[in-house]
């Protein structure tokens, strides 16, 4: 069946460019082998497949020329699919060589449909010579150094490596413990050693400022903070019920809480010569990660200036996670921490930072993180058009109960936990619980860090980087057989979550933080029965 | 009937206290006449009235010794009542004293149902001498020097003036012309005169610093800044149609953008001895305004520290409004205006400036202007549960069509438009419109400040502080008889809109900002009929 339709589809499509029917050897990897009937027929039909040296192949590599790639021992055209590529312009980078390394890179694409799509702009195949020269360079696994994680986390993704802890265990504290601290990497973990790391800071007029992680320990006072990370993309699953997104399944444990420590970025940039008088055409800060992509192309990002040099922006060039050096998964040996913005921008395995008149030119700046109208397609929508997300919304979810848990008629009444953050340094004033489904509330209570002293008082204007857990013990009503429990949060800005996902949908899928809603089923005691 | 139930509930409510039954004569204004029979029925159960002097009466003026007060010829034992008073513990300024003047400041007062209330509380009359004495002293109106106001705003409340003007011409303009920007009075204008006006500064370790008005216009650079002022309670009407709350039944109007131009607050406080590390003890900014009541409270407000001393928080003590003098209504001769924030801190005809530890202790900041959850009531509510509005969360409306307005099917679509905003100088960066009540959505397009050179580039981040007008064109839906039509607006921390007012309805109307929904009817063509 699948052949059949991927014949069809190749003839509409190739016909036009190249004029000429064929089908597969059983060599190309793409096709599964015919039935014999379905053979014979499709023999007669078609000509032998053209065949191009690994020379031609490199010549179609832009799209003025051409996008041609190779797969095994096929030969593709496809300079029409690179606006549809749901990872962006970055397919480019593969063009008239080989998919195997970036594919090697990010395995979502080892999926029987990515192979479906791709089928539909073979053109060829590759010449046996220059088959037997690419199969003897042995693509490497470039996740083979990747660090051992912990069996609790749930994986969404191997390579790179993104997983969440089971939200029950997540509120269980308010420091999560970096082992189950959510992961979320866009490339391979980097094998950085502490004795030759460099860090550069570019892009000032005294020149580039170069430091040993040794010298970052040193030179600069150690600044610690208590901040929480979100991933953009968190809750997204809830967006995926309503219509399919793009981006990894994350659940509503993409969020953790930790202390950092390590030196101020304020204090480096201006170590490194920053003043207000200095840089006036500065707008904002890049950071490059060590982490790379087969090209040698880094992980970027950028926030503003103003966050970044700020005395209360607090971001931080960290080297500890909760009183350790930084784990191999959150950026050994340097990241930034850069509290109150969105995940995306602190970036890990830190090798540059960059004072600028523009934002990153990264993919994940320009073309990625951020939020569309939920009318926006794949067809109509226009990166430049949103801004880069930076400060997350306010957000809140219930940990426990999970959704589809049971509880006791007998016990009378159900305990809802949860976390509740906002970015920007706005602070989480008030939780509203409810178990009808929106219909009456609860003021659930606000935990803070639990330092055995009570709550602590609230952290100054603009600075509440940590998230808050919160509790509430509601009665069961007398006469529901199942609770729909949901809770909303308000933060000191009075900004409140929508009601519903749908409105907010958008084509990445990232920004989900409508009310929470969990359904637990009330079970009836057996003596009752 | 209003008679009898008053009678009814006062022998409840009275006889614990002061054992005795009585009914009212005429010549005490709050009951109606009887009628024959009822007044011989009552009189046959009642005693003559006991009468008091005014000395007793001022004797009882707190909570300890009781709360009484008069009204006309009646004595009044309000004690029970203060704790329900809607303007909160603000009533205790009238113990032992007479009504009057309080009312003549708030009148809201001067409605039946007030009188109904006040006279479950009655205890006896003024002793003829003392009511002589106090009719003798004229009440004055302390509203009778109000400036003239501009016919097209719509009136919520004449004394103190509160009005806003009405939402198709606010969208006309981006600078909305001071006549017409919405008024928002506490107490009476105050007259100022400007040869005479100080300002005071306080609370800094060198003293107080006076500055007149020309000081402060020469000794100080003139900023000017472009913000819209918001009131709390905007589009409170939406919240009172699901459930009655307390406040002015605000539209969408009491929102308007204007130019300010004035001292900076910041420089004034360096001026004064402010430095970082001067008022270590420091945490907030309180101003007082020249506007009083009756005991000579002024309004008063405070802001964060920080947003009052920061060079990006903006802050002025502003002098002009739209290139003139500021009017009257809008704090002649100095205001503050506090970019971002809720209007309620932006004091007019401001008179003193207090650097302090604690937030101002008025009213205003306490006991008024707070958010809180759908399922708090005036029994249950704790007011220092919540923290005082400061920054404002995601607003829109829209301004045009207004609701119940018809469209013709001939013209084969709408043109929508509105305004958008956000608090804490968070930048509007897309409004969603919606014909059908929120399935489908189209983006708007944003309109900047119309200088004619297109739209401006966006301000640096945070400092946002200027709604946006926006506007979109949506085709009819063929089958439609009527529209829903709906907007909801993001802000650059992809913030949005709540979906539905009953989840952020609260008992003070204020933080009204769920998508703002109009209905539109779409009239047939005479000739299709």
């Amino acid at each position: 069946m699948i052949f059949t339709k991927i014949v069809t589809k190749s003839v509409v499509t190739i016909l036009p460019k190249c004029s000429f029917r064929w089908i597969t050897k059983q060599t190309c990897p793409l096709f599964p082998p015919l039935q014999a009937e379905q053979a014979a027929s499709a023999v007669e039909k078609n000509s032998a497949p053209p065949v191009f040296t690994q020379d031609e192949v490199n010549s179609h590599c832009s799209l003025e020329d051409g996008v041609w790639v190779t797969y095994k021992a096929c030969v593709y055209d496809i300079t029409e699919f690179v606006a549809m590529h749901p990872g962006g312009d970055k397919i480019l980078l593969a063009a008239g060589g080989a998919l195997e390394p970036f594919w090697a890179l990010y395995a979502v694409h080892n999926q029987e449909h990515v192979l479906e799509i791709l089928s539909e702009y073979k053109i060829g195949l590759l010449s046996e010579e220059d088959l037997k020269k690419q199969q003897s360079v042995e693509t490497s696994d470039p996740y083979s150094s990747d660090p051992k994680r912990h069996p609790v986390l749930r994986v969404n993704n191997l390579k790179p490596f993104n997983a969440e802890p089971p939200p029950e265990i997540l509120s269980d504290s308010y420091i999560t413990p970096s082992a189950i601290f959510f992961k979320r990497n866009h490339l391979p973990v980097p094998q950085v050693d502490p004795a030759s790391y460099r860090l550069h800071v570019e892009g000032l007029p005294g020149g580039v400022l170069t430091l040993s992680l040794e010298e970052l320990k040193t030179r600069f006072p150690k600044h610690t903070v208590t901040a929480t990370l979100q991933c953009a993309g968190n809750r997204r699953s809830e967006m995926n019920k309503v219509k399919q997104v793009k981006g990894l399944n994350w659940g509503i444990a993409a969020i953790s809480n930790a202390t950092w420590g390590g030196a101020s970025l304020r204090d480096v940039l201006r170590s490194a010569g920053y003043g207000p008088e200095v840089a006036q055409w500065a707008r904002h800060v890049q950071f490059e990660g060590l982490d790379k992509d087969v090209t040698g192309t880094a992980y970027g990002a950028s926030v503003p200036l103003n966050k970044a040099v700020s005395e209360e922006g607090d971001v931080l060039l960290a080297y500890e996670m909760n009183g350790e050096d930084l784990p191999a998964d959150h950026g050994y040996p340097v990241r930034v921490v850069v509290p109150g913005t969105v995940g995306a921008r602190n970036v890990k395995w830190l090798g540059r930072i960059i004072v600028s008149a523009e934002e990153s030119s990264s993919h994940w700046q320009q073309n990625d993180y951020k939020g569309f109208s939920p009318g926006t397609d794949w067809d109509t929508v226009d990166f430049k058009s949103a801004p880069a997300i930076q400060e997350l919304p306010i957000q809140s979810a219930i940990t426990t109960p999970t959704d589809g848990a049971a509880v006791d008629r007998s016990s009378e009444e159900v305990t809802v936990k949860g976390y509740a953050w906002s970015g920007g340094g706005r602070e989480v004033v008030r939780v509203d619980v409810s178990v009808d489904g929106g219909k009456t509330w609860q003021v659930a209570q606000l935990k803070g860090s639990e330092t055995g002293q009570g709550v602590e008082p609230s952290p100054p204007p603009g600075r509440a980087w940590a998230w808050k857990l919160w509790e509430v013990t509601a009665p069961l009503p007398p006469e529901a057989q199942e609770l729909e429990i949901v809770c909303k949060a308000v933060d000191n800005s009075y900004n409140m979550q929508p009601d519903t996902v749908p409105p907010i949908w958008n084509l990445r899928g990232v920004l989900s933080n409508a009310w929470h809603r969990v359904w637990v089923k009330i079970r009836e005691d057996e003596s009752e029965e």
